[in-house]
């Protein structure tokens, strides 16, 4: 496989309706997003939230599997009624929803073969042919069913999971990013910015974020790049252009 | 228009790359979707979080405004490069991205005429036949295009803008939520609430949520309804259920 300018991407479906309600606040998206990118290269281009309807479930991962190089789902593997991720999953890849040994085995031990009851098994029930992702938490694996890989929806046992995803991942070239904080409003260089911009179309993507501040108001402006030489030039230009406009610059 | 059984949807689209990337936490979503629920009974069945790119805008706000009642947008309609929001939505509805009189009149008053440039000239360009959402925060409106609703991506404007949107909306029935926390295991009561939920299938939706407070571990079963009287039921069995198993019960 080539190395350069290898550009691997995926989504993320968030399956709850808790999500929707507007109960829970999600933490989920943020955390798994800055952990593909900074330790995967991997760019997250597209984020669903859906409600746990097993339709809505199967025609998302049908779509999102096909059209990124990885689907993450967040939620619906615990043991309750509500929980169907892995039932929708094999649905949508039409293989046996079926017991998986060894996430049997990691459930029985943890809960000791008497309290194993029907519930908890359903945990180890997974679509057939996927792989695990270990869960040092809470014992209930996650699952890689093709190119999707599926996690609890509880922030703290998700992120204790995360770094268990990087095996079954291919990894990308690292988007780089760096912040400069002007302490302008954006029409003031909203043309200068445009300009650098179209300058570097194909090489780097310039975010424009305005923001306030113990009551000062400011513009973030954040430069993205898989390329640390065209990012360190974008930014000289930036820098030009705050001493043009004797903008004040705040560096974070 | 029948009174009862209104059920009213809509669709969330987050354009913005900052997102995407995990630099920004959306705070966006839970607010949204609490107030259209609390204010409007208005259901948000799809959140979907997409980047500043305007072919991906189009097809998802073609697409989401057939299939829901209305759409939110957020983000992308400031001054900068990467505010295409308007445009793109102009391109979708295929009408003409203009000026809008009163927007530029409001702009050009909150400026002055001196200061009104270019760029902010363009936030006052909008798809032809757009209603105006007032901002008392920062002057710059957001706009109604259809059933598309286009909303700034900073939490603070949006709030500020949100009670404007609702003359723009058609109400639907509130759905009523009641919450119980439970001190156990989900696995324990797992099997009872799937039964639960089998009896009241079409009239109240279960959701099981594991917590963890002050080192004990919880789950809280939150039950949502646009029939009080049902939610009443459901909420008596499950504390019937509580009796039967001896689980403790914490009320918020």
């Amino acid at each position: 496989m080539k190395k350069k300018n290898k550009k691997v991407n995926a989504a993320i479906l968030i399956i709850g309706n808790e999500i929707l309600s507007g109960r829970t606040q999600d933490k989920n998206i943020a955390f798994i997003c800055n952990w593909l990118n900074s330790k995967c290269g991997i760019s997250v281009e597209e984020v669903r939230i859906i409600p746990d309807i097993e339709k809505t479930i199967i025609n998302n991962i049908l779509l999102l599997s096909k059209k990124f190089n990885y689907v993450f789902t967040t939620g619906g593997i615990g043991p309750t009624h509500d929980d169907i991720t892995a039932q929708s999953i094999s649905k949508a890849f039409r293989v046996k929803y079926e017991f998986h040994k060894e996430a049997y085995k990691i459930l029985e031990k943890y809960y000791g073969k008497e309290k194993f009851n029907d519930e908890r098994k359903k945990m180890s029930k997974l679509p057939r042919g996927s792989k695990l992702i270990y869960n040092p938490s809470s014992a209930a694996p996650g699952f890689v069913t093709k190119n999707v890989l599926s996690l609890p929806g509880v922030p703290s046992i998700l992120n204790s999971m995360i770094e268990n995803c990087k095996r079954h991942l291919s990894k990308g070239d690292k988007t780089h990013s760096k912040t400069l904080n002007f302490y302008t409003v954006e029409s003031n260089i909203a043309k200068n910015l445009g300009n650098i911009q179209k300058k570097y179309k194909k090489f780097v993507d310039i975010g424009s974020y305005p923001f306030f501040r113990l009551g000062k108001i400011g513009v973030s402006i954040v430069t993205r790049s898989t390329s640390l030489k065209k990012l360190k030039s974008v930014n000289i230009e930036l820098l030009k252009l705050a001493k043009l406009k004797k903008i004040k610059i705040f560096k974070i």
